[in-house]
């Protein structure tokens, strides 16, 4: 009853708010209603895993986050339906590779019922597009993307208990005009493929008689948008092919070619730490590509690319080939969703106003900017539950996690540590919550370790300006204050198949042992509800990242800030992956692949 | 001056005959005049090798016989240029492997300037498609088939002083109405990928949800037209496909798989000997291919194929996937050349009627149907020339060699022999020319062989019906009547890459020597002409043909119609096809994927 005294206390606050519509309520019966769940005391689901048939799982999507979902799940628990438009698996960080046939397509994918199959339950897999994902009755329609003689156009829907969003995103064109119909993009094997045979175009069209030079140049001109590491990696790659193989077969083209690189920030791979930057800005600029800076793209036609600089105004830029690679989008289905949720709060919010003042309900508000209003992609909780949405999970590129703020919940971590209800706590106090306040909230921890400190007492220490003994007894206001600035450590998991992948493997753990998890939770305690969470909160550990720069160099930003660039970060590279492949078939094919580039070169058919 | 009385007599022969119209008249001044050269008497261009400029030598297509031709050739002594679709050969033996999987596309091309790039004058390659061939004014016109962003749309035309055409055929629907949109053909790379990518599909909507197990067993119905070598091919690779990969990854459809084989005549693989077709008939049996023969395709919609029996009437069969591989067409582009050639004859025969009677001119009447009329590709001599087309040598799938008839010839032949004018042959003179007259009349020395006939003797004696002495006088009379019989040996070419392999080589040998045999002729006597012809006749040796028949089992027909089946033909087969590899590049990756497939199956990847 003392949580429904709170949230009904946050309720009333809202309630006087003026902007209230901006707001939802999120509506819980506890016990085990049937509408919706909310946030913090909702990862116990109402489902009974003794119930006799097995509950239907549904997966959509074979990206990294959904294979690495379906490879650790035990499908012998669940009825497991996956619906892709894709029947495989791509190792995507090897798709610029692609694009100049360092490695061939088949080498970097696999079945997804190839994986299946070690499983001793095979999940089913249906090759379909999931056109519309419909919570409030838990199903979600398919599309078959192939062919249309089938009775009723290979249209279907799927049921389920438990939803597992991994569709990724799009490519992200900014509403730049002329970018879907002139532009490539570097998402799927198949834009990988037709890169590879529209380089080819160019080169066999520069070659036809009676061109004038500044035709052929204009066909040799390889634009790339974005100087992101695809962009960057895509660049290299497309130099090396030029200089180690095209220009002994096209000699009398070969000096017109030129690579430029747009970039509408001030450097290139920003993400990156400056030493790297500086390195292949540098590197680019020995190997003649053309890094544009600060230069914004505004129109592509089949002509030409129109950017504009502070600087120049608008400039045009005839070009051969362009490839658009300026980050992510969010799908439309996706963006469906989060409208959709939106309404779902809305509609709950009218239910709360009439069984406010009646029943026992666990109130929580939440800002409709919080949960899905103007996000680019779905937010979830540390759970990967979407946020608002009963037994969705959303993981990968298509999802963010929402991590929440210490600030927001400082009242109910004070009340949490301070179990004689004394009003102030104690050093011991804190220590006794602090692992669990930790867990809950990484950005403590993190906070800690940038500021050097060893442990709660250096960051009271830090707030009260003096040295803080274990008998002080602090109040809420000193509590607050030494928290203060601990949430400027929150950070966003970049959109990178390391994070989806680890993504899909810590969910997959968790439905393996949801049932034990049940009855024995092992996450930390619940700061807004009673008991402890079911699982861990997932947490991402950062392996280092590759750019790999051309000419045999790569340069790795590896954990703990640690860079490394050259040759040496090449067989780095070249062993990580290999190792990071998903099966022996594919590993073999990739260092075949290599092996055969090195003695035969990449080959330049336009296939 | 007799050779003109000679063909002056079957001008005028021609002229009474009430068809004239059907007949052209192909005039050559004598000593090199500009209008046209006549048949026998043209293998000497008026072109001299001694010119300050390089003769422009243009080649369309890179197949088979354009390749052959490129690779054989001594680009050194001429302007050369090739115009092609695709800028690689394709080693088309192995495009049903392709099919499936056992062989990826890259694997077995290479590209033409990886070839030419071995020569120590590269030839210039265009890809592009060349859409009109104008023979009058020496030239092509072509275009590029890439894109549309080229100033002029990339079209452009190329003069030549000699065009070697090697364009191939196109696959023969017999005008079956739906063919083209609705069933594979299997004739290019890219004909298999779709195949392939068709394959997948079909399992992959065979196994979406809510089907009835009738749509299920339409859309795992593959149907092949045509049981020629191409076709049971690929029935073999489909069902190897099948059974050894795709019924582990969907085994809830594997049974519902079928498999269709229908030729229109009694027979499959009629081409091959009787034991071969017998065992690929019952291996297919065995193996649940159900081959219809008798039956003919009339019309294929995108929901069944219609075919008709003489038994069972029009029968309509459901399908998910239809190969057609019926045979060859010819290429519009090639027709439109034919026609032409007609043109050019028929506006010649009335610079004849002009000239007639004031000049001294060799005539030359040669029936429209014999040059290129009704006939299905172009006809060329036995020196690969077309028939009554300057310049222009034609060899491969859109050509085929019109040997000379010896009754044709039976006259001029007779006077060749009669050295001594006397109206009677002696054994002696037969003998002395008889190298000659085989050399050029192959069928001679066929007939002989077919009669089990030690010489020429034998041949008179068989028709004397008596011992011939070798004092024996012969007259025309006896002549015509002892080789009455030898024409019936005259023999097509089949459509096949090794004829084309062959004659890509022979013509780069005459192309290579034609100076030096301008000077010293090394071919046999003319018939119809003073002198040697500057070659010798191009000679097909037949190495065999294999018919994979699937589950490692090959059947070969092997020179001297050896016929070998089985599994130790299957390793045959590998290493003849590994030994024919156009390049140690492909070779190396068709048996790495050979070794791949043994090892990890085929990918069922849809793309």
């Amino acid at each position: 009853m003392r949580y429904t005294a709170f949230f009904s206390e946050r309720a009333m606050r809202a309630l006087r708010n003026p902007g209230f519509y901006k707001f939802a309520v999120l509506v819980a019966v506890s016990g085990g209603g049937v509408v919706a769940y909310a946030d913090a005391g909702s990862d116990h689901g109402p489902e009974n895993m003794q119930a006799a048939a097995k509950k239907k799982l549904l997966v959509l999507g074979t990206g990294w986050a959904g294979t690495s979902f379906l490879k650790n799940l035990d499908t012998s628990v669940y009825d497991v339906r996956v619906v892709s438009p894709r029947n495989y698996f791509a190792f995507t960080p090897l798709l610029p590779s692609i694009t100049c046939g360092t490695v061939e397509p088949r080498s970097i994918i696999e079945p997804i019922r190839k994986i299946m199959k070690k499983k001793s339950v095979p999940a089913k897999f249906y090759e379909a597009e999931c056109y519309k994902i419909d919570p409030t009755n838990k199903k979600v329609l398919c599309r078959s993307n192939i062919g249309t003689n089938l009775d009723g156009n290979g249209e279907f829907d799927l049921e389920y208990d438990y939803l597992v969003v991994a569709m990724g995103a799009r490519s992200n064109t900014f509403n730049t005009p002329g970018v879907p119909e002139h532009c490539h993009f570097l998402k799927e094997i198949e834009d990988a493929q037709r890169i590879r045979r529209s380089v080819m175009n160019c080169f066999e069209k520069a070659s036809l008689p009676n061109l004038s030079e500044e035709e052929r140049r204009k066909n040799l001109h390889f634009v790339i948008i974005g100087g992101g590491p695809t962009g960057v990696e895509f660049a290299a790659e497309l130099h090396d092919f030029v200089r180690e193989d095209l220009a002994k077969l096209y000699p009398n083209i070969r000096d017109l070619v030129k690579i430029s690189l747009i970039e509408a920030g001030g450097h290139i791979l920003t993400m990156f730490d400056k030493r790297i930057t500086q390195f292949a800005e540098e590197k680019f600029q020995r190997d003649g590509i053309d890094v544009k800076t600060n230069f914004k793209v505004v129109r592509v036609t089949d002509k030409a690319i129109t950017m504009t600089n502070p600087d120049t105004g608008e400039v045009n830029l005839p070009y051969g080939m362009a490839v658009w690679s300026t980050g992510i989008g969010t799908r439309p289905i996706i963006l469906d969703l989060m409208k959709q949720i939106g309404q779902v709060i809305h509609e709950i919010s009218i239910l709360y106003l009439l069984w406010f003042l009646k029943i026992d309900v666990i109130i929580v508000l939440l800002s409709l900017d919080v949960l899905q209003g103007d996000r680019r992609v779905l937010a979830t909780d540390e759970w990967l539950r979407v946020l608002g949405c009963e037994s969705i999970y959303a993981l990968g590129d298509c999802a963010t996690i929402t991590q929440r703020k210490v600030m927001e919940d400082i009242m109910a971590i004070f009340k949490v540590a301070d179990k004689d209800n004394s009003g102030t706590l104690t050093v011991k106090e804190i220590k006794d919550v602090l692992d669990d306040i930790i867990e809950r909230y990484p950005q403590v921890a993190l906070y800690l370790k940038t500021k050097q400190m060893k442990d709660i007492l250096d960051l009271l220490k830090e707030s009260e300006g003096d040295v803080v003994k274990e008998s002080v007894e602090i109040d809420i206001k000193r509590f607050k204050k030494a928290l203060a600035q601990v949430d400027s450590q929150v950070k966003m998991l970049p959109a990178t198949a390391q994070v989806a992948a680890q993504e899909g493997e810590y969910l997959a753990r968790c439905f393996n042992k949801m049932k034990k998890c049940d009855e024995n939770p092992e996450g930390p305690l619940r700061i807004r509800g009673t008991g402890r969470h079911r699982f861990k909160p997932f947490r991402y550990r950062h392996l280092g990242q590759f750019a790999p720069l051309g000419g045999e160099q790569t340069a790795a930003q590896l954990p703990g800030d640690w860079i490394s660039i050259g040759h040496s970060t090449q067989w780095l590279w070249y062993s990580v992956y290999a190792s990071k492949q998903v099966s022996w078939r594919t590993r073999f094919l990739v260092v075949s692949d290599w092996m055969r580039r090195f003695i035969f070169g990449r080959d330049s058919s336009r296939i």
